[in-house]
């Protein structure tokens, strides 16, 4: 279904690595729903994902960029203000990274080169893109910016680990810099939290399936798939939201809500 | 603007009371989107007020209805299921009235007689709405329950008084209720915690306008307008936010993530 | 163990029934940290209850009040006042009861009757007893009020029914009520929200077991036992505590910080 | 006055610069209730406080440790632990710094060779605190960690800059470490919220008077001391609040729970 909501508008989104991944699922829908995007992924992940076939099909240009990079932001930005010839509407921040987790280190046992890595890649980023953005005139006016983020950034989800502390930090650092650009553009900065959700990223976490499962079963509606929070992020960019910043949604069935379940009782 | 986001949907509108009322940009945008409506109010509110003229600008059956009386809420599910020839899919509740605050009274020096009638007016009848239209079957699958807050369910502005509890037993309900129309129907319960606005109610507390210019000042993107609320609340009624539920939403420019304000420092 | 932490103080203590109660904890260690107290309950808890006997190893006198009603709160302070010959440093909430749950009524099920006693009894309480409190000087400068919550007043648990409701508003009340105390009288009011506690109230509620048991392995440091929770309502009810208000504060073994608990998981 | 609340417990104290700190306050009264304490400092400190001095006046050894060294810290914890002859009953984290802001940079502008430094020295130092210590054994079961932070954390404060990142971090850091050592030891992890306090370092803060009297005036109770700071402290590091953990706790006169402030209406 298509409502034309995002008619005329330029968008950048981060974070498509594949099919399964919720940034495709905005990408898709950003598109259907009118609007002209460029897309960009890391380099390391261009090679890995299906980032390229998939920018293909929504004919938006792709280019690379390392998200901690500075410089690679520069010419980010460079290019899509080139490929517009104006600034960008909306911004999608879909990007994370645990090399903590990935090695398997608990949270007790950190290794904190990785540590700076996660906060880099999942939350540090966020910043960057906001503060070049800015410095380069990148946002429009009332644009509107989404990063994606996890209740475990409120509550104890032990085995997510050092990703909770980079949600809490990108939580952060999207109401602050929220402020700043409401201020001067009339833009707005909102998280969505989103329920766990089986992306490539996502079943990577040791334990995972049963982390969803146990979601699922708590929520009153069950788990918001990625096209529902597609859905979502699209309303985020349209002009139906344009007095809502710096908040963070819980997109999640309900389960933020939830103390106890029943089916978790009767069945648990 | 129109998208078609509520084409083939049937709602509920209570509190249209004249063209300042959120309620009346509410129907107003959702008729544009497509939905089919009956609007609802209270006799004493018909008198005064505009609804009649305003439901027929919209082609909207008008019901009267006392919501703190069960045998009216009977009466107003009737007929609008026997009007729509079937279950709503979307209700709005945007109503509240406080005589403490009519009548001067301070927080410290209520009176529980209008205290029990605040509170009647401006929760319970949320749940009511809710228990009689869930024993009626009057809610279609997957249907969204809206309900209009402040964020004085949270934090303490004096001169709202005793409607700052009613706001939060508002809340409370929707909350818990909204689990149970979740796992029963798919149906959700969200509270859209709205900016000071200039309705009839609103003005007629002491001090709105200083209440008014303070949280404008405060906000990064200033106070959000009737017809912005009136927007995201289509989007919530619409499929696009079908996974979100129990969750109270700020709508108010940023004030609810605001510590202190520069402008206020400054001018103050 | 005693430190002397209330040396000199006077408190007004409600809601002792027996020895399991809370209040009953609360008065004990209060009572062994030097207070001189009065104990209170309704005349029909007095019936049931070992008031009488609980107050008289205390040497306290025992006023029967039913606190909804607003002569019997009257009475009550003018006898407190009386005995101790000046105000109060301190008063402990400690009230509770929901009909519709006593009665095997679910949440969209609800007797209004009912509800109205519940919220009556179990919050407006909080409301009655503060507001006379203040116009009979009931306070002195610097009291310490607490009143006992549960985190259904949050989030969602389905068979806590509309006492969930009930402590929405009672916190809400303490807020409210609590900036003018503290503007006033520098005067503190706050919220002890618990861990499920087996006194005679909890374990009449249908499932509590299994709500005990969840929310002990639920947290961290298991369930927060009734003599922990007296331990810190003798630190609110101190000087250690005097520039805290308002605030809920959770007693809870870390329960509240929890979203997912690895026992669960593994032998749920 | 003392109680003996710390009677037997042994504690190490961090950040202690002069008589204006908190942490001092913290020791002071920890010393007074009975407690041995160890205290530390950065050596860059040492040189421009009189933490020397300080710790002579209670008797306490002073081990000198940069914390963001993790050297520094198992030198720090294996002095600490000899000394006493065993692990340690409570620990105080009170560090916070940002080059940032000393440099005058605003958020939108940050250079992040000093955010990198903000984040380590402001909150990461509190997760190699307790990585290291529970490596080498130095919490007690029951052990109390508290660590303060700024309502930054939660909300906008625009001058507060990147440190409210890095509150934001603590916080998480915090909760998600406490589950361990709840689990593992009974030990609990608390954050204390405080008001703004004309410490050395706050002071430090641009337009700090400014932000002070704000608050002050906002708040109920007006603006919590350093020495109320401390007794409150001294209460999370007692027994009598052996069952709260993972939370953040508002030691602020009341200011977390305002929405408006009748007196900036008025006087504004």
């Amino acid at each position: 279904m298509s409502y034309g909501l995002l008619r005329g508008k330029k968008g950048l989104i981060t974070g498509v690595l594949d099919e399964r991944s919720i940034a495709w699922h905005v990408a898709r829908r950003a598109h259907e729903e009118g609007a002209s995007l460029v897309l960009t992924n890391a380099p390391v992940a261009l090679r890995l994902g299906q980032t390229a076939e998939l920018a293909k099909r929504l004919s938006a240009p792709l280019f690379p960029a390392d998200l901690t990079q500075i410089s690679d932001i520069e010419k980010l930005y460079a290019q899509t203000l080139d490929h517009f010839g104006g600034p960008i509407d909306f911004l999608l921040h879909s990007v994370g990274m645990s090399p903590n987790i990935r090695k398997g280190k608990a949270y007790p046992e950190l290794d904190y080169e990785f540590y700076w890595k996660t906060l880099d890649v999942s939350a540090v980023s966020l910043h960057k893109l906001l503060q070049i953005g800015r410095a380069r005139g990148a946002f429009a006016r009332g644009a509107s910016i989404v990063a994606l983020s996890y209740i475990a950034a409120q509550r104890v989800f032990p085995r997510y680990g050092d990703m909770s502390d980079a949600k809490a930090l990108l939580e952060s650092i999207a109401r602050l810099f929220g402020y700043f650009l409401g201020r001067e553009l009339g833009a707005r900065v909102n998280i969505v939290s989103q329920s766990p959700t089986p992306t490539t990223a996502g079943t990577g976490i040791a334990g995972f399936q049963e982390m969803y499962d146990y979601a699922n079963r708590m929520s009153p509606l069950g788990n918001a798939s990625a096209e529902a929070c597609a859905d979502f992020i699209v309303a985020l960019f349209s002009d139906l939201t344009r007095a809502i910043t710096m908040q963070t949604i819980y997109h999640d069935g309900g389960f933020s809500m939830m103390g106890i379940a029943e089916d978790l009782l009767r069945n648990g």
